[in-house]
């Protein structure tokens, strides 16, 4: 049989990314309590194809994630299926991204009813001639109370659920766990939001968001400040988007800080994945 | 060129709804102050096909429905092109739905500015052997505030971005304007949602939405006295989903109300039309 | 602390369904092959609240459903729940749905290769006075390719993805595997879908698909003679939902076969709650 | 009232973008053959925040937004509003979107019969010290036939609907119509999807894209190369997204090409636009 993808191509343009996406896998993904959980991802996986090669066997993409089937996948496991695939189609960069809803269990503050609360997560690694980078992205949400409503009203202040994405870049060989972004996010919140709330909950949850307004604004620099403390981290980008209760549309703020040593980890960027994953 | 749609079927198995979705389309709606709104309805048109006939000539229904592009388009357009559509292909019934967004403009409580809030509205007909049946879907953003949180909290209380769905079948002949329903709605809940607000704005908002606490079973029950009130209404769903500001879920109520003539609008239900579409 | 769901309410207004929807969770569902399978689902749990009674206390839901963290569910549990939750809310029904993906390892027609497709399913089960209802839903992704192209061309026809509905409620005490399901629908497309094709499976899937030329007509038609043949089916929706490669628009064919006696079934429809979570 | 938003912030941390999101606004943009489109843009608008300052006054953004109700926008009165803005805010840069759908009329091949398709677009612009920069976004559906299946099988070829995503920056002060990427990208892939198609036209359609097959790879080159010979083109990304019909996933090519001047162009990317927006 013909492979035609395997033909020289005349056409001299290098595509930077081809591959598949949208791909489901039922994986695993480790705790930092210890143990696994099974998680379900939307995976992507690109190659650049150099300007004399046809195309890609996008089949074998599909192959080597099959290999991840209901096990652990890590950073470092990443990097190995990067470096394989990479030497495999003779290409100067791979990447792979896994999207996956993560559960995390809470305790309600003042019953202490528990419950899990899932939070959107991606793993995303990329290869290069300069080496491996590896990106973890969460999705927390929150409730954020407005400051100017409380300050301006006579009682009450409006507020909402909010969503914070936070991408960071880790240092190499660094392991940065979901559990200690969501709990620097829920800490700098009016107040964390939670599945199981009794009625003594609900007053304390009430309270504390009253007790605790934040802009947008406030709550991404309150976390570039939190986060920017963390040792294993070497880029950080921070959005917060608010479903504002008295509006159809969304508050937000964003930015993105460089903590490590730019000629390390500036040439790798995570709106570079971003861009390619939407 | 062989028609093999119009060949005999002999699997003998009639099929309710065969024809397209998702076709979008820019069309006019008329507002009730007067004048007409450009807006782009994503659109779907169905027949039933008859145990014999193998299938149904698609592009006819995509033709039928160009035919209103950048026109108005009013129940009685919809009533006039499923009698022809049913007429042509033989059918016992067909069906049409256009999905869109239509823009109201409102004027903030107390510094007078104006800014368009937008509404996620759909038009429903059916014709049958019963006759014509309309139906109108109006999505509208509110404010909700949580009783129960300021019943037991000091000071503050929740509050979140709540969707109402109403589903309404008019009387034959009688015209509810999508105005109305998003009228009734602002009037029950905590209080609406507005586009621009200025401070003295955000500060009447906050209080008055405190002022006037709602659950998700209180607003729809509201709903369902104030609305039954409008004489040309014969059936009617509400549906309320409040986005928690404490939770990661959602709280839901929702009920139908049969209002006039139960023998009249039994047998066309609104769920029919939301099955198909989904 | 005041308890204002449970006040008497004067307005007299019954509400069909009041509760949580949007709640993931991650259960467990039995496979046919024997073992169970973790998924993620997205719950919603409702009750009708009487009109005397002003609401209902929705975290008594969430921490029922959170019984299940992890475990395994079925139609049975669905109906423990939702007996137990009628009756401590003196309630004349109860809802739950479980909208979930599911993985099935399917193997390539030549080569062998094997690799998961991820299908989108729920568990829907109401209790009322009429007793226990079950429904499955199983969306499948498949192949069609359209007779009429390959009729008038020389040579070719367009096909592309097609999206497959089945919703059935199964008799009391029957048990129908989604596995079941997926087999029906994928022998009666044009082609079934794979996750892995090698170069020889590309082959064989390309001139199948030619070979078994299918409008969403056919489809229809053939998935109702074949499922109808199930013995523990009492109610059968397919759907097909065609993503025409010609197009930027779907085709679509619908119907709904009640199979066991309609006295029995009649009067719980899967519309009913279709509504309820859309 | 306080002004909480112009209180002097001490945490010293500048933010990239502040503002709102999910603004839904009726707007007219110009069409190539002459007179202007009503659209629905989703929009949204950010300044930067400089350190020393707490926050930004959202409902000024909405305001300055509402002045485009109803009315022509272009990139000229992007770059108008974004230099008051800036100036307004105090802020170094400005950013806003509008992502809309738009309509364009084509003719069937052989029937000349007409019907519009939709395409989803957005217009992107900032204001720094650098100056002004803008952006388009379109998404153009069209098929592909892949060469793989046609070469390998004795008869017919799998065939999908793919989504082609164009992101050019034009030059200072020159104008690249929608319509001129729309015709460059259905030119370039096997073949064009039309919203009307006879039978006729569906011969034709049909073996069009058999004669004319492309991989993902190839269709991004092709427009890569057809692209760059736009004079007014200072930088393009382009990506190609195909819902294979014999999988449940998507296959993938994408690329960035600088074509004029890095040192004009290459300080401001569209990613940084994109990672605001998603």
């Amino acid at each position: 049989m013909e492979d035609l993808q395997s033909l020289t191509d005349y056409r001299n343009i290098p595509i930077e990314r081809v591959g598949i996406s949208r791909l489901a896998l039922p994986i695993m993904i480790r705790e930092m309590a210890g143990g696994y959980q099974h998680v379900q991802a939307e995976s992507s996986m690109f190659v650049e194809v150099p300007a004399a090669v046809r195309g890609t066997h996008m089949s074998r993409f599909v192959e080597l994630l099959h290999e991840w089937t209901d096990k652990p996948v890590s950073s470092g496991d990443i990097e190995a299926l990067l470096e394989q695939t990479r030497a495999r189609a003779g290409s100067l960069s791979a990447e792979a991204e896994l999207a996956f809803r993560y559960f995390i269990s809470k305790t309600a503050p003042v019953s202490g009813r528990s419950g899990v609360v899932d939070y959107r997560c991606a793993f995303k690694g990329r290869v290069d001639a300069r080496g491996y980078r590896f990106a973890l992205s969460v999705q927390i949400p929150v409730t954020t109370l407005c400051p100017c409503s409380k300050a301006i009203s006579d009682y009450g202040a409006h507020n909402q659920r909010t969503y914070v994405d936070v991408d960071i870049e880790s240092l190499p060989g660094a392991l940065v766990w979901i559990e200690d972004i969501v709990q620097m996010v829920e800490g700098e919140a009016s107040c964390p939001v939670f599945s199981v709330l009794k009625r003594e909950d609900e007053k304390w949850v009430t309270e504390r968001a009253y007790d605790n307004p934040k802009f947008v604004e406030d709550l991404v620099r309150d976390l570039v400040l939190r986060i920017s403390g963390h040792a294993d981290i070497a880029r950080l980008s921070v959005a917060a988007e608010s479903l504002e209760s008295i509006h159809n549309h969304s508050a937000h703020a964003s930015t993105v800080i460089v903590l490590q040593s730019p000629a390390e980890v500036g040439a790798f960027t995570l709106n570079d994945l971003q861009a390619a994953r939407s």
